[in-house]
């Protein structure tokens, strides 16, 4: 198809195209005239996910490049396209307290969970107890056990996608598909389970103090 | 104390400091002399809250001015300065498809949650489902059940700490600091299940892989 084609059927625009196409996250069409290129159906899945990544999963086009190169490497463990996956999802920029570290890193054992200091989960949840500390008053020791119960069923749930994942390519179905799924599931995973936690805490709030004021909660 | 100062102990910039108040969210300072202005330890923590909105939660100042609104209306309930916290954090562009926000819909009825149709958590869970259909090959039906207990297990959580604040307030003590624990768990709580989850995850993928190639899990 042409690029006006892919553009329509993806809503991408031409501009964004050609630009992915240069970062390299989408292969080349083929040349196949003077100022005209082919494109395929898997150019086409190709932006889908691209922007998946982007629009929904809030990664930059630097990282999306990165998560892609992971998925398009033929020989990397489905294991590693994860920590990829997790390294590539933005990360507060300042380092965090060592105290917040430690913190974090007892929590860990509390749960009995095994886990690599470089993990960069480990730096995002110590920075949420540095901004904590500087401005909240509440307890914040008195929600951490739920949430790492929470983060622990969520967890399963994705490790059980991945086995599945691992199976399919094993049983000489397409790897790079499962990569995909791999990658798609740890980014949009956060986002998911930001979307439900909304819709939980106004379920929660309305047994708490009766229905939201505009009346028409269903 | 002068701005030098101020800077130094919040790690802001003067020119950043300057912004802020600009655009409402700071204060001004108290003008002492010529191109002199005094600023006092309020100034210090309300930019570490800011900061800690900005850095660690992901927002935009236009969505942290509008949260800091919410913080600062001496009559506004607590339970809609949550819904103001909500509404704040980023979102998905494009509007998700019916069928999407019918199957989150379905979720919730599922868990016996009441939510609003406006609720901004539907909007990004189903904008995860579309993402999903668009290029995951897995079955995202089997994790949704997970995460949406999960979202239980925070939401419930979240709110026990919204309760303490309401009574903390109730109880004749500051009214904006009690807000400002809604709104910074709000915020921050995205952020720290989503640093569990990748903790959870490497433990879960050692659990059934063995440990990192690095060999240095701790």
């Amino acid at each position: 198809m042409r690029i006006s084609e892919l553009s329509e059927r993806s809503g991408v625009s031409p501009a964004s195209i050609k630009y992915y196409a240069r970062e390299g996250l989408l292969p080349a069409g083929e040349r196949t005239g003077y100022n005209q290129t082919d494109y395929t159906d898997a150019h086409l899945e190709r932006l889908r996910l691209i922007r998946s990544l982007i629009d929904v999963g809030g990664l930059s086009v630097a990282a999306t490049a990165a998560v892609l190169t992971a998925v398009d490497a033929p020989d990397l463990p489905l294991n590693e396209v994860l920590g990829t996956a997790q390294q590539a999802l933005p990360q507060p920029v300042a380092p965090p307290s060592r105290a917040s570290v430690e913190r974090i890193t007892a929590l860990a054992a509390d749960h009995g969970w095994h886990v690599h200091p470089g993990n960069p989960g480990v730096r995002t949840a110590a920075a949420v107890l540095d901004g904590w500390a500087a401005v909240g008053r509440g307890d914040l020791e008195s929600v951490l056990p739920a949430y790492a119960r929470a983060a622990d069923l969520v967890a399963d749930a994705d490790l059980d996608a991945v086995s599945d994942a691992v199976e399919a390519a094993r049983a000489g179905r397409d790897r790079a598909s499962a990569a995909q799924t791999v990658v798609v599931g740890t980014v949009l995973g956060d986002q998911l389970l930001a979307g439900l936690r909304r819709i939980a805490q106004q379920n929660a709030a309305g047994r708490r103090y009766g229905p939201p004021p505009e009346g028409n909660s269903s």
